[in-house]
């Protein structure tokens, strides 16, 4: 494979969107609320489960406004246990009071563009560590999907390696300067899902997101080169919180 | 950060647009309307207790043709606060005769273009006031999302901070010109929701909407390199419209 | 205001475009139905009233096509008398029998291309009477948004006043050559929906639509700088053809 | 009218899309598939007759894949003939078993490119029964409806009537080597529907649909200047073919 | 026809992308459910038995993420015999578990790209054998559509037939250069749907599909004439792993 196609891809990912039907959600009857909460609260905690022997992790998010009400952030050695966590959801008795909202399918991945010559990635432990991460547990979650851009004068991939990898490092320290108050997990989805890859960011204070990005945005690469999807913002769910939503 | 990506940042915003199903509403039985109105407006007045505390602010707004019913402008300190308020209005009585029908996630921003060197902002009492503001209770109001256009040789990102800032001036004119007939309120959505700007504005006059924008289109700022999502415009709903609207 | 974005604005437009439920209707009991027929025509007179005291317009008509299969084209004073005609509409017992399928917010506009110097359109009677228009009852009606575009070299927005003006009066010569064979609405919709302008055509020969649309691309004002929403097209529903096509 | 916009036009067109509601379908007793399919083949009779007559024409197929069931491809005299063949159908027994898929308004047009200078194209029989057209029933249809590009640099509407007509003469030599192969009805949609036009094309063979489009599109008027919708591609029902799919 | 146009056409193919209604499912009773399932294993059964008579094809896998829950990739002789297919299932018991996701049609295609002169394709038997392939039954699935390019500059088909060839050649190799661990089947829709064309690729490690669509990104015929539509990728489903789905 030619060196500008190089990543290094960990866990796989599924951001996994929820609306909650609250019509029939107020309609139901207390039993049923009952039972459907207790099979969520089975869920999380096998999922936590398998986040405590290391083999996945589990972010759980209340989104903000209408695009969705939930998101469960799966990570996963393979795509098949994500497809089981999903058809296991969708079996539960909480599924009823749900509505797809949307979806995304990726892998952990790191560029190779921050690579030193001359060093095995596989051999930094940072950098093994943080292709199957424990994911964060901060207050705020933000995600969107992204392209680099291929239109006409302003086409990434027709660039050289030298200048890709000269614009990745300067947009590399914008995202360094937030160490501390952001943390970022990028994830690659081509061939897996409808953009190129998948950006997750956490923190404790919601208006580093804004900040980072709206930085990031005068930044060449993404000025020039970065097409954004939709943006999804939310707030953690502990399991206090989860059962004070669904009381 | 750089100087080119400050902003100042106020309370955190919801627009939340919502759809009457009429005919689950005019098939209901008079109790069961009572029931949704009453706790409608409980809720506007929660709401409006809380503006009254300085801790938020609320606009309550009709939206005219088929786009939506109602919109619910909420203004609060925290992100996990405009959550409560969502998911409060969920499970009220009156959510189930409603559908959503679109919502923004944004936060007051006062831009730093304005800003006038060696004086800090956060010193000036009338911008502290403008990024925690009460919503004016004008007759009309009209919202959009937009951004600024990275298009090949139309990339504003790409322009040098002493350029946009000249634009910016410019462009500010033609608001102020409009002064005691709109007033505006900017709020940033970068990183929050799929455009980077919500546009607020609000006047007497309907047609004062169609002018301000209209006039700024040809501003260089809005033809070159403004982009715009959809309009909303609506009438003022009081609690006596409001009682109308559902009698 | 400049002088570029001044227009004459007159009565404010809701194009009401709404899908009968077949299967609702055709499930329906004959007493059902009756009661929605006598509903929708008890509004139809009430809105034919208000045409004959000329304090509004209302155009009806059948859409060809699944787009939608009625079109309410209501002008009033005001955006709250128009908030009122669709509550109206809403709580009629011919609602529950059809869904929203499209709508467009906008005012009755004449540009300030066609003006002459030194004389104040005010004062011209056919001007006034162009803005709070009563609509004409031809046989066939015509509806689409449009813009003026604003794309890289494409720029309508950064033309020379002069230059606009020019072209405008080239096509608004076009236009002049259907005349008596269609007469055409321009409804300025900038703050008030997502296109700047709604175009509402009347003729009694629906292929004058057609060949007036069609001749008008080649002009450079459409061919360069128009950019054109979905056209909808249909038939004038007169009481007996409103009730035949509801019997 | 300038020379550029002129076009022969003969009848109306309706392509009316329809999915079938196989759950609803399935679902239904015996006896009320028997009403809705006697409904159905009453309908088809009475198109099929109004055919005979010469007063309008009919094809229906059979749609390949999830973006429809069936096309009635209807051709009238007039727009109100056409609403009257649609809301029929919707009045049938056979229409709450379909939802809307997909419809498209124009009119069957030749175009003034392939004119003879000195010959008045309606003293020319084959053109003017290529207006009027009984439609061929071949084993399949290919629909997909088309504009015109008007994109900076790559504009149809402002090249010269001299080159667009040379284009269009190259186009054309290449359908006609497709005579006895390919049979195609284009319809104009300008003013009426979404796209400008309308390809309907008919083979028995439905490779020739790929090999037809595809050779096209590498000549200039396509590949710098043609933009292109949806494509539905189906197999023909014949009155047996029909009872077999609704048995 | 022209040489820049020639393909060789194989069998025809329909992906049917089914979305399980799992409330439905999860309501029904256990007689509902094995109904459905025998259903569906017999389809599954008959669909098999074409494929050993190499009369047609089957791939049949999960799909990750809400997208789709599964994917049936058909190949068959002619288009009536795929539209047989889906109407069998729609008539089935199980369809009423399941709602339309998505779906592509199109037919086995080879470029003649890679001919070479003086040799007639059809006498190579591998190149016959990938015209009506039996279906690798690798552990994944990943397939798109996609386009070449027709944009202002960037213009795939006004090159000339030697560049195409070129860059053909150079994209062939990276393909070639996963052999053994990619296999891909490329189908043309030109006339057929909505994109030029569907890529289908199968390969036992997932990563793989990142891997070669990422390093073709970079290749010129990609990078300046791709575009792309939606990506799915699943999961095959055996006998026992369907059965297990829906127990």
């Amino acid at each position: 494979m030619s060196e500008a196609a190089q990543t290094l891809d960990g866990w796989y990912v599924l951001h996994d969107f929820r609306t909650i039907d609250w019509t029939a959600w107020n309609a139901a009857s207390p039993a049923e609320r009952e039972e459907a909460r207790s099979a969520l609260f089975a869920l999380v905690n096998e999922w936590e489960a398998v986040e405590e022997r290391k083999e996945g992790s589990l972010a759980l998010y209340a989104i903000v406004g209408q695009k969705a009400d939930l998101v469960f952030m799966h990570l996963r050695e393979t795509l098949q246990e994500l497809n089981a966590v999903e058809n296991k959801f969708n079996r539960s008795a909480f599924a009823k009071f749900t509505k797809p909202a949307y979806s995304y399918v990726s892998v952990v991945e790191l560029s190779n563009y921050m690579g030193q010559p001359g060093v095995d990635p596989m051999q930094v432990p940072e950098i093994v560590a943080r292709l199957k991460p424990i994911l964060p547990k901060t207050e705020h979650i933000c995600f969107y999907p992204m392209n680099k851009r291929r239109l006409l004068g302003d086409n990434w991939y027709m660039l050289p390696m030298e200048d890709r990898k000269a614009m990745m490092r300067s947009h590399g320290m914008i995202g360094r300067s937030y160490a501390g108050k952001v943390k970022q997990i990028i994830s690659g989805s081509v061939g897996f899902d409808d953009w190129e890859w998948g950006v997750t960011l956490f923190s404790d204070d919601s208006l580093q997101f804004k900040k980072l990005v709206y930085e990031m945005r005068f930044d060449e690469v993404s000025a020039r080169y970065g097409e954004f999807g939709a943006f999804y913002v939310g707030n953690r769910l502990t399991h206090d919180s989860l059962a004070e939503l669904l009381k």
